[in-house]
């Protein structure tokens, strides 16, 4: 029985029975199996994915042994696909309508999505639970037992359903093979340069970690014009793919005795106009806040730590005039804005395809994990079964 | 002799003798001793002191035993005088003018005096060493030996040496007397709700700590049209205080089990869209981050912590669109902006006369200390002898 067969058999509305990689328990490879899908409820769509790329935090939590109650689990969040039915109440979905999933969504009424200054969705924020967020249960199940959901998106799988507010319309002139990295990283990346950093013209720059969303802030700031892009990553392979996205210095802090906040205060005169932390380790937060200049240094924080939650940092530098603030999705509001972005990768205004070092087809998807666990990939884009 | 004969002996441009307030170990109190000042020097300005006001940053300095070797030493920096002769080079200043002195100057060439966005002036910025920013001596001398001078100020004394950059002229109508307060604790708070927060209208504000600057913070907020201005003090008589300068909810954390962070949450339905430290204490620094609401909350630390400089949070705070930021001095560029701070006052529109809790002579200079330890006033103004 193929996906095809039981979505006939389900019928538009009713359940399916597609494949998804599920993992089984923390760390354990993914497994292909047959699952079956619920048929959208009020307000939301199910979506045939075409693309889902990995995701730093996707490795992160299926490593994670913090919630074992968690799996069976579908990860994946970073995806583009097709709307293949949608429930009571969708207006503004139809059947074939192209989309990217949104990991945060926004609901266009809570307090927050109201405000013209914040993506932090309260009511279809970042879902941590491993369910839906209008009725905390799951949509997939296999052999009666329900399996968990990833930020509710849950990509890894030929189909799946998620919120009406957690996907957003956009072109279909737009490939859905590369552009599912508008999902979460690239625009990740862009949005805190452009939008929560809004570096400025001549400006200098430094980036701790370059990753996909490290290069997409670099990206950002060479788009903006900042004259000097300091790009810090302890992998000496990083230079090379730095300065295609226009990172102009490449320190690895391995090749320095000194602090590399001190080799950074000399190179700038003082420190960086913006530091970025892409890591996600709270140590670098430090380090960036201690890169930048007094006066107006701005710290951006992205990265989600693994461990030691805690930021620590001297009074003085926030005294002196230095500020820290975070940056999720990019300050993007993921249903009003995203779509931007999308025409300007169709305009030719961004780039994304640089970020994509490996395809790879559904059935190989454990060697996605493996070559990001091994730091030898950016984005591999996992393509669904046609 | 008195310090005008000595004066006389010294005429304009040579040594003085005067009475200065002279502390000659860590916390013990002040001896009014008469001592040596010397002439101003090139871009150097004396000026005899009018009134003085204590801030809880000279108490802080008096108390610490951090730095034994800056003693003896003449605390006072909050100030206001007249132009009792120039240096050489000085252009801006003539003897005669009225002037406020600067704890933080501004050289008007720096980077950071020159990008319009920064009042950490890199030349005659926060003086910590007890010297003279210019050639790293003291002006002041008893019997031969050297006194420290605070913030390159010292106004504690009935004449004083500055460096050009590190006073402003000021409107000659503005009482001396009174508008000593704008020359830091006022100012400061007005300028951390107006400059760094940009508090705007309708908006909810929590302020932690009303001595002056706190509730200087709640009369920029007032002024701003916040419409809830929530002041949070151990001490209960701050409650009345607060009403004055636009309190509209007190709080004492010793009234509620809760911590003071939920308490403030459930009042603002979510927190509060900018938190203020007017005490100096890092972990409140981290209470008022958790106490401001997620999206665009804006905590703004404005105080100088006694101990335990490492400020913790928490990254989440920050991944979820909070910020931090600091105030030195309210973000003014102090002689660009100062005099237009004076002539609000002289136009009523801003209040200063309320945080003068207690007029002192000189000779009891040491009571304004005394006051400030037992938390029984907000400033005290010391008036010079005529």
């Amino acid at each position: 029985m193929n996906s095809t067969t039981s979505m006939a058999e389900g019928g538009s509305g009713g359940v399916i029975t597609c494949k998804a990689a599920v993992a089984w328990a923390a760390g354990e490879p993914l497994v292909i199996e047959e699952v079956q899908l619920s048929p959208p409820g009020p307000l939301e769509i199910r979506i045939k994915i075409v693309s889902t790329s990995l995701c730093r935090s996707d490795l992160t939590a299926w490593l994670s042994e913090a919630q074992p109650q968690l799996f069976p689990r579908i990860f994946g969040h970073e995806a583009s696909g097709v709307v293949e039915s949608v429930g009571h109440e969708v207006t503004e979905f139809e059947e074939g309508d192209h989309v990217l999933t949104l990991f945060t969504g926004e609901c266009m009424s809570c307090r927050h999505c109201a405000s013209g200054k914040s993506n932090i969705c309260q009511v279809l924020g970042l879902e941590r639970q491993g369910l839906m967020h209008s009725d905390k249960r799951t949509r997939f199940s296999v052999k009666g037992n329900p399996i968990y959901h990833y930020c509710a998106v849950s990509s890894f799988s030929e189909y799946t359903v998620v919120h009406s507010g957690c996907a957003v319309k956009i072109s279909s002139n737009a490939p859905l093979e590369k552009i599912c990295l508008l999902s979460c990283g690239v625009a990740a990346g862009l949005g805190a340069a452009w939008k929560v950093a809004n570096i400025s013209k001549g400006s200098t720059v430094v980036i701790f970690g370059l990753g996909t969303v490290g290069l997409s802030v670099a990206q950002g700031a060479k788009l903006r014009g900042a004259s000097h892009i300091i790009g810090v990553d302890t992998n000496p392979e990083k230079s090379e793919k730095g300065k295609a996205f226009g990172v102009t210095n490449f320190l690895n802090p391995n090749d320095y005795d000194q602090p590399i906040q001190q080799v950074i205060h000399q190179m700038t005169d003082g420190g960086a106009d913006y530091a970025f932390e892409c890591v996600g380790d709270t140590g670098l937060i430090t380090t960036a806040l201690q890169s930048c200049c007094s006066g107006w240094g701005l710290t951006v924080t992205l990265g989600v730590p693994k461990d030691k939650p805690e930021i620590a940092a001297h009074y003085g530098l926030f005294l002196s005039g230095r500020t820290l603030t975070g940056s999720l999705f990019g300050g993007w509001k993921p249903k009003s804005e995203l779509p931007l972005l999308v025409d300007k990768y169709l305009e030719k205004e961004i780039e994304i395809d640089g970020y994509i070092t490996h395809n790879l087809m559904f059935e190989d998807i454990n060697k996605a994990f493996d070559l990001m666990r091994q730091g030898q990939c950016l984005r591999c884009v996992i393509h669904m079964p046609k």
